[in-house]
């Protein structure tokens, strides 16, 4: 007789979700890292597993707020700068209990106090810190908001294609309906607004209450960075629609051009004013494990909900509740990354010399890798604006189509896998983010320290190439 | 027209969920903190709120894992003895990127080795990381486990009552039945099989399928603790009637009493044999909120799987993926948690002096909270065998029923909020775990500091006995 944990008898939801970024390569990879294969992870935004240093400055002031018996040792000064010291004195006052203490469910009201400041500097209108929630990470906000909306599968969310699997997988596992959008490869990932409508329009046919609209600024895995007019749109968009809007905006720090600096939705949503400013909802996501801080680990989020009614706003406390709190180290990053050090700080010039430095060096090192895939036979790719990715298409050959086809793999998994092989660089297939019927891509990351880049994508192009050379015959490619 | 995030339109789950622990008590309780009242939070088992001091050597090793720089500095031994620092360049071997790299969703690989090497040396057998899931906090895993296990309405979970509400309300949120079955207060409040088979059997007839039992042990709110034999009933119960076994034992090591040491319901089932020890599908929590650690903030937690088939560990792990990592610092905080100093380390000897202090103190407290309740016009009390809580029984005079009707309140919400009022003790009313229909209760912590444990219990006793002269007629009362 089967029992209850036998895959037969498991949630329906649960088997349906799938997961890309830690999925079949991610898998492989692991077991070649185990046979003792040198492995370059670059499947997943994760800065310090690929030799990203952390931050000084938090790093002591946490430090000192996981033993805050130090404060009190004379020899405390010879270790750790006297504004780091005072900054962990700060955080214990903001907490009842210090670093072992459940906080309350929402976070610690000081933090959130702090978060709420910095985005009033950020957009130029003040925030409720009772309507910002504290996280472990921006997934689980995002899931907890989308599991607020989700009633059932009538109930559509508009998500970009290609996106992050975050979406595509807690729709699945909630039981909803993913309607998606097109980004236009052609005009650099752009978001356009006719394709949204289309896809509006289609889901409502097939009986889909669209409920919600997911963006994702920079762009996760196509880097682009959305303008302030686009953003118009979209917002008009939701609001002519009785959409609420989900704006994952964890990449705001990571941006490599000038033209489109990182504008939030919500600062665009107050500049329109008018009636949309009062009552569009919106969803705001950020974090502590991107920009140059890269603290995955932590597991350090927020959500800020705007034009949300109070009582919507208690069931998501109730909620959050249930699972007691979120880490509180964790919500102390979020207060150092928001308030980092100030010019007369002790440590305010090591804080910016390292935090530029990593800045810096991403934008080099996104310029690195789009020339690199760009030289490479039967690949274009648009350059990554913003974010951590690159997210070259992969022309392949009809012949590479049918091999993987004999190999009962999907072509880009087939040509993933076998760039793994023989390489060791662990991406993730563009089937695990959504792209059009026929077109191929992979993302990877441009997180391998700089100096790693050359030889990557040497060892990558020589790779491609022979793959190419291997499957061309000259009749045809896949289409763009 | 209502707006997606308007309140009725909200996933009918998500507003049906009720969590007692920060329900209409703890609101009111923050409210009169607000205004300056000083409130003594019981309500959860928050060790460190209330005053309880972080261990040191476990501080002191987390520290230098997220100032990984200080393990080069010159001065550092002045600060951290040699012992932590070995200890932390130990666990930073077992990360790949230090604290600020997500893990694999699972935990990592090392810490969960440490755990299972635990586990086979307190049961006796051996146990496979691979089947050792860390999470941020037991609640995510219990909330984890849950929704693989709940397809729907028609699914019942046996949850004893009382019970803690994350059981109640993970079940709510998920959309399937609780079935309860009910713990026998003039027993010590021990479990009856016969009033297991009797909620079976009552759940099947209105057509639910009973698919897992839950046991707490030791208890919350109730503080019992299971024996052997009935471990052996329960597990043999689940057996007969094709359950998965879901044991939270995250008060593993808070024990009271000499007569019934914890033993896990694994080491129960192994000891068993044959069958059932190769069949019986268990999954086990466990936790640093608790213990003598109280490390509640840090959210630290596992779950271990026996006899869960693989296809069925991948599909866990691939929905634990989704939200990429527990969190880094809670892992190595249960590292610590299973490999404490041992004798000869520098650190053994104050470690032993702080956890044997904490666990000695709360010991007492126990019993000063069991005594002082059982001095009270109208409370009975049970001893607090294990876990962290006082559950007396308020036998509430007909006429303070009569008044809570009046004022719209649930009788023991009715007599919580009037503690509340008077002394500033946040507690929480026994509806909110559940409680035989009429008899009523509330939950309090033993966790207050010891010297405040006699005006606390003082002040408990002036309150109730006036609030029983107040109300009572000597006509009758509630029925036990
Ligand atoms: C677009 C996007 N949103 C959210 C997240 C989640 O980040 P975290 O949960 O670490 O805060 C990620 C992580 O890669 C991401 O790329
Ligand atoms: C019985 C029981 N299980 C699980 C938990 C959750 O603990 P945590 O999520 O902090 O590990 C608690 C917390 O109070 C509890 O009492």
């Amino acid at each position: 007789m089967s029992k209850p944990l036998d895959y037969e008898n498991l949630n329906e939801n649960v088997k349906k979700c799938q997961y890309a970024v830690r999925g079949e390569l991610y898998l492989r990879a692991s077991e070649l890292q185990k046979e003792g294969k040198k492995i370059i992870f670059t499947n997943v935004g994760n800065p310090h597993a690929l030799g990203q240093k952390p931050l000084t400055f938090p790093r002591q002031v946490i430090a000192l707020c996981q033993a805050p018996f130090l404060l009190d040792d004379p020899n405390v000064g010879l270790v750790f700068p006297a504004d780091t010291i005072a900054r962990a004195k700060h955080y214990l006052s903001l907490t009842s209990g210090g670093l072992g203490a459940y906080s309350d469910s929402r976070g610690v009201p000081g933090v959130r106090k702090e978060i709420a400041d910095f985005i009033e500097r950020r957009d130029g209108y003040p925030s409720d810190p009772e309507l910002i929630f504290l996280t472990d990470g921006a997934s689980k906000g995002v899931m907890q908001i989308l599991n607020s909306i989700i009633r059932g599968e009538q109930d559509g969310i508009l998500v970009p294609v290609p996106q992050y699997p975050l979406y595509s997988a807690t729709i699945s596992l909630l039981g909803g309906s993913l309607v998606p959008y097109y980004l236009e490869e052609t005009a650099n990932w752009g978001l356009d607004i006719v394709n949204l409508r289309e896809s509006v329009s289609q889901a409502r046919s097939q009986g889909i209450t669209v409920r919600a609209m997911v963006i994702i600024n920079p762009g996760n895995p196509t880097g682009q960075c959305l303008s302030e007019a686009n953003l118009k749109e979209v917002l008009q968009f939701c609001y002519q629609n009785n959409l609420v809007l989900l704006g994952d905006e964890v990449y705001q720090q990571n941006i490599y051009q000038d033209e489109r600096p990182f504008i939030s939705a919500r600062k665009v949503l107050m500049d329109m004013g008018g009636p949309i400013s009062k009552e569009l909802q919106l969803v705001s996501f950020h974090t502590v494990s991107k920009g140059y801080w890269g603290e995955c680990g932590q597991r350090g989020g927020y959500f800020e909900m705007t034009n949300i009614p109070p009582k919507t706003v208690e069931e998501i406390y109730k909620v959050a509740s249930i699972s007691l709190s979120p880490n509180v180290p964790g919500q102390i990053f979020l207060g150092l990354m928001v308030n980092p050090p100030k010019p007369g700080d002790i440590s305010y010039e090591r804080f910016v010399r390292e935090s530029k430095g990593i800045l810096e060096s991403l934008r080099r090192r996104a310029q690195i890798m789009t020339d690199g895939f760009n030289s490479c036979r039967n690949v274009v790719c648009n350059f990554t604006e913003g974010a951590m990715y690159s997210f070259p298409q992969i022309r392949l050959p009809p012949k590479a189509i049918e091999a993987a086809k004999k190999a009962g793999k999907v072509p880009d998994v087939f040509y993933c896998l076998k760039l793994l092989e023989a390489t060791g660089i662990s991406t993730v297939p563009g089937s695990g983010f959504g792209q059009k019927e026929g077109v191929f891509h992979l993302r990877t990351t441009i997180l391998p320290a700089e100096e790693d880049m050359p030889p990557i994508m040497t060892s990558f192009k020589k790779f491609n190439d022979e793959f190419m050379e291997q499957y061309e015959d000259y009749r045809g490619y896949s289409r763009m």
